[in-house]
């Protein structure tokens, strides 16, 4: 069933994704280079409504100038054709080999200024593109043995660097907010900001934190076998989710980069759930790699499967919500009354302490024999995600 | 080879570790209970210098006021005399079946209070006792099903409960520190506050966020695929370090508690390196459980080999730490140069921009040639790690 | 929705899983205990064909034999009663301390002949009960350290625990076959038999291997990160599928026992994809645990989940194999390609060195430019399986 | 503390190991191409015994005829000058885009017989050059969607592969036995023959079974969690380990392959001891790859931390076994009890049954309060392996 997206979906992709020449440790590239130009016309075409890049993916490393100038023109045309718009750009701190240790906390100084430069040059073209969040992925930031970095001094220079971007966009005023993307490990065997609850962490201590957020993206919180909607909803909770990218993954192993949905079902469901819900109105971006096995036909049907999954799962999650059964289910699992206070308004611990109904005329032995109900809710739901109830 | 401990070490153990019965999911109980005073004694006897306790451990759930009085007399007198302290108590909110859907973030209201008074009580006792930290481990605050919580509003109320507790802290003019112990998984689905990362972001959004910190444990960050050393050095630069709950486990699995050192040995090795030039003075304290195989011989042997092995390793790091050939491989690695500023004292976004040498005139091709020695300087660490260098 | 099971579905319980009453490490009972006759109405009443027990489940163990007949007379009423029936038995080789260490592979020869012993007996009863398939779950046979098990030895003392036990059954002219369940972890921290493939392997050295086949558990190979549907692809290939532990689980972690389908969705639904159409007509065997937090309701409620989400698989699953596009999809992917021999018939290696348009004239970098159209043919199980195509 | 290698210890490395360019799913090749006759003298000087290879790492893909013999002659050269030998030689059936689906298990059956061929004509090469052992690592066969395979035809198929070969081999007259490589997953997101279980599995079913066996790796058995020592101990129990890869690996993520003894370090311990006092004597083959961060001194530096690692590793086993404590330890835990036969010489089924000292009359109560004494036992082995006993 091909369900068609609109602009009003707010899907966006990666430059890099359809654009992946399908280079894995063990194989070299299966496709051919995309032009960026054929890339916008192409997610046009499909429904998609933003695009994403990393300064290298539009403009290869080492380009002049004019020849820099020339791409970023035939770009802007393609996207001006099209009514397609860049919601977000990022940086390439990781491919050329001078980032082998690190940009921001790489072990030689001389490489950390130069990687600010690289940013801050390709903030210029987001800001001068419209883009509203700029993600920083420190994929090379860590280590494979614990030798190698003074964890504190790491993020010392992680904080240093991330506060003098955010002062450069102040200073610039430019309309940009910085979203750090969380991942365990892969290329590094351990990176630094291994989860949304590190990168939240590290963002409390940032001089500029108001304007940082995250950028989460589902495979790489499930590489460490954490529960994504439990991230997001404390990334929401923290106000914090700026952006985020969706694909699929199938637990601990390496970074798959799956379609959206084709990693766990039932999560998708419920990060499909939450985010409709949970008011998020931000980009819906897929950070995916076609299959290496794909052809260019499999990689525009891959796009447009990344799409279809969200919807067909956006239609679950209505339904799921709008269905009785799942509000008397809920009601039933004393869901909603989480919601309640735990103290009256303007009770003191010393009130509470005073509350015999509260601790000694409580039965603990009856709340704890009253069942919770949470397989019938959790039946209900799984109907639903297979489009059943 | 027998390294023998001294109270100066400051090793310390839960009553729930070496008390523990061997009950797990798939079999009863292989040893009988311990009385907490033969505990005491032992541990005495083995060169600890602490105990610790949940309620529950010391005084039955249960138990009749004047029982509970009588226990705690008999416990302070083998503390007496002993010498031994209680440098840290926590509170069982996760064995009784009235917890089976958590405490502070139960969907029952009821239970969430009667959690926070139960904590309260036992604070009065931990304040009584002479304690500095209290513990809280959420272990059952989470679910098995996205659909059973709403994320915000357990987020909220798990806030709230940590608020109410510090205020009561506060207001009884107690001396405690609270600190929240992160994990994954087990014995719920998915726990909330899932790692280091996830509970120093919830902290940042606390009232009293400055008299809450951690109390990190080895296995339930390896039960995630995390880096414990890296996630230690976070908590320190957040000087957010407590309490530690030093054990091993063998990789994403169920929670083992292994003896320290028998689980990721070269992270052991670092660890120590780190708390013991890290600035850590707090207790080394053993959250570990003897294997049911064992009868009381074993438990006790194994409570001695965990402060044998931190012992040994705390020699293998001095060593480490002491061996020129170190320092020179460190150097070569420029590990050190990551603690010099990347940008100079006052220089601003606009001076870097204007630094030539940074970007247009940086050798971004030698830079990315040069290599950083980090094989030679990891394995002059397994070199130390295993006695050999 | 409600899809109500027949006997023809040939669903199966064991009596441990409706029975369970949710001890887990971290607490104590939140259910009492359940009597096996009632579990055999109820399950009646929901529409299963079969149960199965361990002995110790239906009979405490420590009983007299005079108590032991009469439970067994009570259990064989109800099975009457109701037709139900017993397609398999197992043993309880684990719960007891004194099989701590293992039983067919305990280090000590006397626990060893007694835990032999165990299984003869109940046996004995399943003949009786006409079972024709006898599980052998090894849980305790592993160990925690290296040191504490001689790997050689260990596999030499299986091999003669099961041959014994064959020779037992061939020798009383029972009609049973064995089948081995494989489990990496827990409640030992590493398992003999691991995984579906070392048990197959395990097999293939036996005496009787003729009459030693698997029961894999979805949840078992998972929690290794391990591709359940290839696994028992491959045991299907060996003909050593006798039968199968259905429930659900979220990766690499503790034992969950979920619901079946509440784990991982779409490797749900190939299972059952595999197990309708790839010639497995055994029982479907739910080895699932009622979530601790639920009552005698919510019991009942996960044990018709369990068939409600098989149903609506299977239906997903038929309606997936009836869909001409996905017959055109897999012939674009060339799937059913794979069934045609590589060779020739009567082709030998030298004749397929002598044919150079194998090699010689092959044009390989054509064919690595041809896409395998993956991408489309998954996106339709994908849509198949939330019931969209 | 450097230990020096010798030929006796039969270190060998693969070409590509020393010779990776540091290319990997983020950035591109930090280190130039190192031409094989260098390796060939390197290794040499640096104390190892053999060097083996991918066809296409001594010649490159699509290379003529006369090129390939002249590379070829180079490189028997450098063997001759240096005295190294090749112990075993392998095929590259991943890189080149022809075998994006696979080579054996391609769904493209004219993919398959060319995959026959490059093998076929690779091992010519082998046989020459005297290798023992030719290894097959299917890291393509496998998919990213259980849709796109049927797993039995892809087992018959991957049977009939291995068949055709063993037959070439065996026609040829060639020495050479066939060894399997497992790996769970990665490049492909689940390879068939995914841990050695499975692949010894597999070789029960061949028609040539006796002359292929397996080449484990000990970061692809940890990547699925998994017991390296266990693994390989049932490999020798069953007669089939021919070959092993060495390297280090951090659990269940991407394919790590660090240096030996820089991932698990305890497991290492255990591994040398087995190989060493377990009757293997094949090659010690290190399969790792030298960080990317580092240049060629780095590269050879790792190379020789690869043997100091293991031949620091031997002496600790060494003594582990010379420990008098030891071996009491070890008979204290029972440990040798393990094999001696649970059945008495002759004795039968029937004649167990009649033992009422083995069931009846056993007092499974005592035996279960029994300890193991396991706690000392590990402690001990700790010691060793940190050279402190």
């Amino acid at each position: 069933m091909v369900v068609r997206p609109v602009r009003e979906d707010k899907f966006s992709f990666g430059l890099w994704t359809v654009g992946w020449q399908a280079v894995d440790p063990f194989g070299g590239a299966t496709r051919g280079p995309l032009d960026p130009v054929e890339a916008v016309h192409k997610l046009s075409e499909l429904g998609a409504w933003g695009i994403t890049f990393h300064d290298d993916d539009l403009i290869p490393f080492g380009s002049s100038d004019s020849a820099r100038e020339a791409q970023i023109k035939r770009f802007r045309a393609a996207l001006d054709d099209t009514g397609l718009v860049v919601p977000m750009v990022t940086t390439n701190l990781f491919g050329q080999p001078v980032f082998k240790d690190g940009a921001l906390t790489n072990n030689d100084r001389d490489i950390r200024r130069y990687a600010l430069r690289k940013v801050m040059r390709n903030m210029d073209l987001a800001a001068e593109l419209g883009a509203s969040t700029y993600v920083l992925w420190g994929g090379r930031e860590g280590s494979e043995t614990d030798a190698a970095k003074d964890v504190r001094a790491a993020y010392d220079r992680y904080r240093e660097g991330i506060d003098t971007l955010a002062q450069y966009v102040l200073d610039q005023g430019y309309g940009l907010r910085l979203a750090l993307e969380p991942k365990p490990n892969e290329p590094r065997g351990d990176i630094f900001l291994p989860t949304i609850g590190h990168a939240l962490a590290f963002i409390s201590q940032l001089e500029h934190h108001e304007m940082v957020g995250l950028n989460p993206e589902v495979g790489h919180e499930q590489m460490a076998g954490l529960n994504f909607v439990h991230g997001i909803g404390q990334a929401l909770w923290q106000d914090k989710l700026f952006h985020i990218d969706l694909n699929g993954q199938r637990g601990p192993r390496y970074d798959q980069d799956l379609i959206f949905g084709h990693g766990d079902l039932l999560s998708a469901f419920f990060l499909v759930d939450l985010l409709e819900n949970g008011g998020y109105d931000g980009p819906r971006h897929f950070d995916y790699k076609p299959l290496r096995t794909e052809d260019a036909d499999g990689v525009w049907a891959s796009a447009a499967a990344n799409m279809s999954s969200y919807l067909l799962l956006r239609e679950r999650a209505r339904a799921y919500r709008a269905d009785p059964r799942v509000r008397e289910a809920l009601a039933a699992s004393r869901v909603p009354e989480l919601a309640t206070s735990t103290l009256a308004p303007g009770e003191t611990p010393a009130d509470l302490k005073a509350d015999r109904s509260a601790f000694e005329d409580f039965d603990a032995e009856a709340a704890g024999r009253r069942g919770y109900g949470f397989a019938a809710l959790s039946q209900l739901a799984f109907e639903h995600a297979v489009g059943a109830a």
